[in-house]
């Protein structure tokens, strides 16, 4: 089956201790959809670049096999540009610059053959442009939506009408407290629950995730990587591989998550062994695979 | 089997956003101790208190089973004493007051029944102290200590002679990055496992605890609890509840540790729920085995 992925699509520099890249490909709708063109299902990416925009970038989600009808090119916009510097144990990260450009103004609108897609992922977005997309689709199976701080802060209203319309929300689990106002993650998310979606997933980065609905709770690990290149993208690479999985077989219940979310987590853990999508482009699904079967000896007891 | 303790026993003085209480049964000797009762073994426990310690503390650890020969009371000593305060989210903690008493001269000498104990848990303590208890024992099946930030900082030659000697070192992660300098928790353990230990158990509170040695990975998931009362002594209780399993089957293998672990994080989960040991006082073991179950089933995918 399809899935939908609406994101940003940004040019994006990044200094580590070791190393810095600048315009680079990057943005949570880029990796998400790379994340979700792993296991075999058609990905369509809404967003919007500029004129600067690389042909080469484009060029390399076409060879993922990423449907692109929906990547807007405004002739006379700048690209959305981000930059940002992680310390030295990449627990921080300072933001450096964002340059909106052409994002400030996009109001989307699905091609035809989007319309019906079952899987949507709405990453990181406003409120208002991530329900704009729930309303042009007309087919939805499994609706997940991710947002952060500034819109929690910033458009409460708008973002509590989103979650009455989502089957699941991830965040991170500091998102998770600000929404709520509670330091303890598990009631956190039992609140979050009652805004309306059916889940909510809960991302710990290095330690993992957590997917709590009112009758399960599913402990996810990380992969365990002793060499962190860029976390950049790793949230959104885990939200684009669990939808891609789930789209490959069909699945929303219970069971199909909990392997989606680890899913998730190897493509995340191979999206930080370097910059930009550049460690993607060399996985193969026999490593994922390797990885995934790596993560069930990690959890059996 | 019977389990060693070693470790201490104070009266706390404990402050949460909620509480106050004084003069309560604490110390790693205690919470580790109290754990592990409840696994059917015999379990003795090396500490020393002084004249002002209440009798009806130690007859609530005689009432566990818990063989208090090796506890020494110091006629003319204070007991050890210990407060500390907790902020909203519990994951801050200020130590108020630390009266080390009749612990700064303390030389344990193991009673004669105590030599031959095949699972020995050294609680946080002076390295040089730990290492005497070793150099007693005559028939270590395993042995696990635990350690500090103090004695990383203040006694790292003793802590490494430590080191060479123990199977299992069990520690925070915040105190796997300071002794090893590497932010990375997989370098870290790794790095410790080169000072001698078989298998590295990093702590890490809410996010369970992963256990690593040169051939394998285990990511044991922390029990959700929505309530938490006390913090206090949930990594006591957590290595506790593991020996306590271990001396109970008689392991040392991979498979064993794991559940081991897992018990352990059980028995720390209720540990939380009340100050000092008053939830263990009224834990059935049957809600040992439910707790333990849900973990099952929280990790399965």
């Amino acid at each position: 089956m399809g899935v939908l992925v609406v994101g940003t699509v940004t040019l994006d520099t990044v200094e580590t201790p070791s190393k810095r890249v600048e315009d680079v490909l990057g943005g949570s709708g880029v990796y998400a959809a790379v994340a979700a063109s792993f296991f075999g299902n058609i990905v369509q990416l809404v967003g919007v670049v500029g004129a600067d925009f690389p042909h080469a970038y484009t060029d390399f989600l076409q060879t993922r096999g990423i449907d692109l009808q929906g990547l807007e090119r405004v002739k006379d916009g700048k690209s959305f540009r981000w930059g940002g510097r992680y310390a030295e144990d990449f627990n921080v990260r300072d933001t450096l610059f964002t340059e909106l450009n052409v994002i400030e103004d996009f109001q989307p609108i699905l091609p035809e053959t989007y319309k019906d897609t079952p899987y949507l992922f709405l990453a990181n977005n406003s409120p208002v442009l991530q329900l704009s997309i729930i309303e042009q689709a007309t087919n939805p199976k499994l609706i997940v939506c991710d947002t952060m701080d500034f819109w929690i802060n910033e458009q409460r209203e708008a973002l509590e009408a989103l979650l009455a319309r989502v089957d699941v929300l991830i965040l991170n689990d500091s998102e998770a407290r600000l929404l709520t106002g509670d330091a303890n993650l598990v009631r956190a998310a039992e609140a979050i629950l009652r805004y309306g979606p059916e889940r909510v997933i809960v991302k710990k980065g290095e330690h993992g995730a957590i997917s709590i609905t009112e009758s399960s709770y599913f402990n996810a690990p990380a992969y365990p990587l002793a060499q962190v290149t860029d976390p950049t993208g790793a949230g959104d690479s885990f939200a684009g591989g669990m939808m891609g999985y789930l789209a490959s077989v069909g699945g929303t219940s219970e069971a199909a998550i909990r392997s989606a979310m680890v899913y998730g987590a190897v493509v995340a853990s191979f999206n930080i062994e370097d910059f930009s999508v550049n460690r993607q482009k060399r996985v193969a699904l026999a490593e994922i695979s390797a990885r995934y079967q790596e993560l069930q000896e990690a959890a059996r007891f």
